[in-house]
Order: C-alpha cells, then sequence, then structure tokens
C-alpha cells in the first residue's frame, strides 16, 4: 500500500524561515511522490486561547505561504479542518475508543496546558490527541512529519486505529512518525525562533526587512568567525542559517568569512537569505486572496470527499 | 420566540410502556404545537458498552414504535446522531467552553460511570454533556423532555449556549428543562422496567405476551384490592398501569375490584392494556421496514439542513 503523508499547521500568523526548513521544505519535497493532506487546523487556535483573532486573515496568509514556497494545489489537499464535518464526526467512535486515565497521562497535553493562556483545562485541549487522530485518520495517513513533542500525539492516533480494527475490523492503517533531519534554527536574538519575539524572518518579509532583522542580530565581539554551537551558539545559528539557504555545510562559510567579523558574517547571511527568499517572493507576488479562497474551496471539496468515504467505512464497520 | 422541543432515545431494543408514559405520550401531545425533533442517539450506545450490538435492527424497531404510538414525521424530525456530521462538529468549539473539572463533577456522568460495563472512563463518556449539548443545541432547541437524572446534563447545555453567546455573539437559546407529569412506573416485578430483566410489556408485545406477563406480575395475598404505594408497591403498581391506559384514578380502579384479589385485578388489568394497546398495535401492522427506512431517510435530510445552518452561523460568529 502506498503512502499518504498528513501534515498541517494552526492558522495563528505567517509562516517563517524556521517553518520553511523545519518541515515546508520536507512538504515540497514529497509532493508528488505521495498523495498529501495539508490541514490548516483553525480549531486548534481555540484549543489554548479563549477567541480565534484574525482567523480568516491568517488563513490567507498561510495559502499564499504554501503558494509561494511552491506547494502545487494540483498535487497537494490543502484543507480548513472546520469545512470537514465527517472528519470531525470521527471523534466520537474514537473518543469511545480512549480512556480518561490514558488522556490524563499525555505528556504533550500536560505542557501545553502548563503553557496555555487559559484559567482552566478545556474539554478540548484535553481530547486534542483524538482529534489529532481523527486529522490523521480521516485520510488514512500513514506518514506524519512530526517534532519530537508531537510523538506522544502519534502514540494516541495509533493506539485509536489499532483497538478501532481490533473491535469492528480492519478500517485504518497505524501511522508512522516521520522526524525531521533538518537542524534546529534558533531565533535571531538566540530564543525560540518566533513571529511574536521578532526575531523570525517570516516568508513574506521583504529586501529591507531582513536586511534590519538581521543587522540587529545577536552576535559577539571576535572578529574571527568559527562555527561553535557550544560556546558561540548565536553566530553559529547565523551560520546554519546561511548554510540552509545556500545549501552548503556552516562550517565551510565560517572559513571563507575567516576574520571578517560580524558586519562580514551578516552581510553573507543577508546575501544568502535574500537570494534564497527570492523565487518565494516572486511567486508570493504571483498569487492574491482570489487564489487563495479557490485553492481553499478546492481543497476542501477534495478533503470531504475523502472524510466522507471513511466515514461511510467507519459506520458500515460499526454496524450503523 | 416560538418553543423547539429535542428529545430522544437510544436505539438498544424496543420501546415499552414505561416509555410510553414517560415520554412518548408527552411527544404525541406536543407534535404540531411546537417544531419537534426526535434523536436516535447511535453513537451514546456505545458510551458505556463495547459494540452498538444489533443497532440497525434496533433503530427500526424504534421507528415502527414511533409510528405505532402515532408520531407523525411529516411534523416531527426523527434523525439518527450519527447521520448528522454538522451537528457533530458542533463538539469541537462547545468542548472549548467547558473545562476538564466540571465535566469531572457532573454527577450523572459519575453515576453512569459507577453502573458502566467498561473497565475504563472512556473519553465518550466523559464528555456525554457536551455531546448533549450539541444534540440540543443544534436545532437551537428551548424545551427538552428530561428525567430527574438528566438534569445535571441540561444545566451543561445551558453554560455552553450561555458561554458560547458571551463569547461569539447571540447564536444560542438557553434550554428549559420539561419534567413528565406522569408518576412513575415499575416493572411487574416491582423493580426498576426494562426489556432485559422481562418485567416490561413491550409496545410491540401481543395480547396473548401481554396477559402472560401481567399473569406472572408479583401481587400480595390480601384479596381485598387497595391503592396502598407504601405497603402494597406491587399491587399499586398494576393499578396504576390500569389507571394510565384508562385514563381514571388507580384507586377509584381499586375501589370497584374491592375483595376480587390478585385474579381479578390482573384480569382488569390486561384488559386495560390490551384495550390501550389496541390501536397501537394496528398501526404498527400498518407500516413495515421500508416506512421505516423512508422516515428517517426524511428525517435526517431536515436534520441536516437545520444542522447545517446552526453550523454556518457559529462558524460565522466565531469568524471561521
Amino acid at each position: 500500500m502506498s503512502d499518504v503523508v498528513l501534515t498541517g499547521d494552526r492558522p495563528t500568523g505567517q509562516l517563517h524561515l524556521g517553518h520553511y526548513f523545519g518541515t515546508l521544505a520536507n512538504r515540497v519535497a514529497l509532493q508528488g511522490v505521495h498523495p498529501m493532506y495539508v490541514l490548516i487546523a483553525d480549531y486548534q487556535v481555540i484549543t489554548d486561547r479563549d477567541t480565534p483573532g484574525e482567523i480568516q486573515r491568517n488563513i490567507t496568509e498561510l495559502l499564499l505561504d504554501y503558494l509561494a514556497v511552491g506547494l502545487d494545489p494540483r498535487q497537494v489537499t490543502i484543507f480548513q479542518h472546520s469545512a470537514v464535518p465527517e472528519l470531525n464526526q470521527l471523534l466520537l467512535p474514537f473518543l469511545s475508543l480512549v480512556s480518561v486515565a490514558e488522556l490524563s497521562r499525555n505528556p504533550t497535553v500536560k505542557d501545553e496546558i502548563a503553557h496555555s493562556s487559559q484559567s482552566a483545562v478545556s474539554g478540548l485541549m484535553f481530547t486534542y490527541p483524538v482529534h489529532q487522530a481523527a486529522d490523521i485518520l480521516f485520510c488514512k495517513g500513514t506518514l506524519v512529519p512530526v517534532g519530537k513533542d508531537q510523538l506522544p500525539h502519534l502514540e494516541v492516533t495509533r493506539l485509536v486505529a489499532r483497538r478501532f480494527n481490533e473491535r469492528y475490523g480492519q478500517v485504518f492503517p497505524e501511522p508512522q512518525a516521520m522526524m525531521g533531519a533538518s537542524p534546529m534554527l534558533r531565533g535571531l536574538d538566540g530564543g525560540k525562533m518566533s513571529k511574536s519575539r521578532g526575531n523570525a524572518i517570516t516568508l513574506a518579509a521583504t529586501e529591507d526587512e531582513t536586511a534590519a532583522l538581521i543587522r540587529k542580530a545577536r552576535t559577539d565581539a571576535d572578529r574571527l568567525i568559527t562555527f561553535d554551537e557550544e560556546h558561540r551558539p548565536e553566530v553559529a545559528n547565523l551560520l546554519t542559517l546561511a548554510g540552509l539557504c545556500l545549501g552548503r555545510p556552516p562550517q565551510e562559510i565560517a572559513e571563507e568569512i575567516g576574520d571578517g567579523g560580524a558586519v562580514t558574517l551578516k552581510r553573507v547571511v543577508t546575501d544568502a537569505v535574500n537570494d534564497f527568499l527570492a523565487p518565494i517572493r516572486k511567486r508570493r507576488r504571483e498569487h492574491g486572496e482570489a487564489d487563495a479562497r479557490e485553492v481553499l474551496a478546492e481543497g476542501n471539496e477534495r478533503a470531504r470527499e475523502r472524510a466522507i468515504a471513511t466515514l461511510d467505512e467507519v459506520r458500515a464497520a460499526m454496524g450503523f
């Protein structure tokens, strides 16, 4: 049986280079190789905050980012979680297959709860791993690109698939995690890369904005540029970024810069990033909101056809 | 604003006289007065047991019972829970409005857990009051006929409606409970009436089956028949049953029987029940499986239209 890839994002803002090298590049590489579903997880936005914010705007930005990096909507089904009721209905039978004790033990939920802006843990947050099972299994996803922190969630998906099959007959595959091989990219201040911290280069940033952000990046006073992740993490991070953009080892770039100092380093990084983003910016200019809407409408329809087929199978297996 | 009634049953077997006087009679009286939705709660069957059993067969029986007691599918929308994905999708936003602590405190869930045949509490059982909120609010139900044990669930529905309106703007009414006025009917052995205990007269029972069941009913040795619920509960229960079927006070029937003893009492009850069930049996014979299927298909379609409209409103209110 051929693999099916399921991946996605919460529509909480523009994507940045951390997203690109962490997951988007991988999606572009896999498209056309396997059927792929990209979920825009709009309901997830309310798992850890009270109001969804500018969700419509964020979804449009996300779609424009996808098109800009080269995701091809003819090869990839991009869809919005809340537009596929048949996917969400899977939550009901799936909830019956997982115990409250198992949900309480989930370390990722524990962690999300600790970082939530809400005063109490909502039922949505608590049952989140089961929603993810529905997200993955609706299209019979077999490969799920995940970060390390998502591994316990995927275990719940595998559990749900296994128990459903045991109880009602073989319907679902047990999906496998696909861990990224890309090095971890930190923000320009050395902290976790995040748009809200102002330390991230978004895919939509202009050349000038990019240059300004890198100019403010933290470095050190040693003019000899070396790649030393332990003792010079900020410099190493900039070299990693340039290396990813140029497709070259960061050590080699450090050697070329030699004793050029932070100024040369930042010029090299800025040029590397701007050259790298040039075709992405070009594709972004070629697409407008109308394209985004069309891509989403078509993706929603395809995802829905898939979900209807799976739900039919589930209801038949259950004897409904 | 006019009232909308939401009510329903789990498809776990044939309905009996306890159901009739407890809820079905009320539905028949209310049809045509208010729009009414009757939910066949197929997913609920797996909240407290592992497999749904003969669910298809049970759903057909339920529909034939509905038609037999005189529910008019032109006036009442009878539908199957699992056939309305847009209703089930409401679970996602609703789960975000209720905390895990609130779900843990729910006394009905605690009680259901205590009586469950499952070894662990499932996520479906734990979140059940939120499912019920979706079941009631999808059609903007305002009146919900409930037993006393269901009152805490309805409080969760009211909470969900209130919080949704506060957070996203006025969409949902806060439904009211409608408590039955009918006296409690026990089984023919004095215990809780239940088909599985063999102490219930089903609506589908023949005249002979009915007579045989009542013949085996528990009574006492006192030939003078009196209506004394405290000291002669079994005799009082038979008198209540006859009274409900005849539309007369049970005390009056007791006086007429006088010292006729258990034999006369049972004859009076048998005649009362069989006369009462005669038109119901007649209507049952007039309908077959094809009618049941047609009623359900039409009801599902109408319920779905309603759910789609509500979900659209919900998504718009949330800014999706």
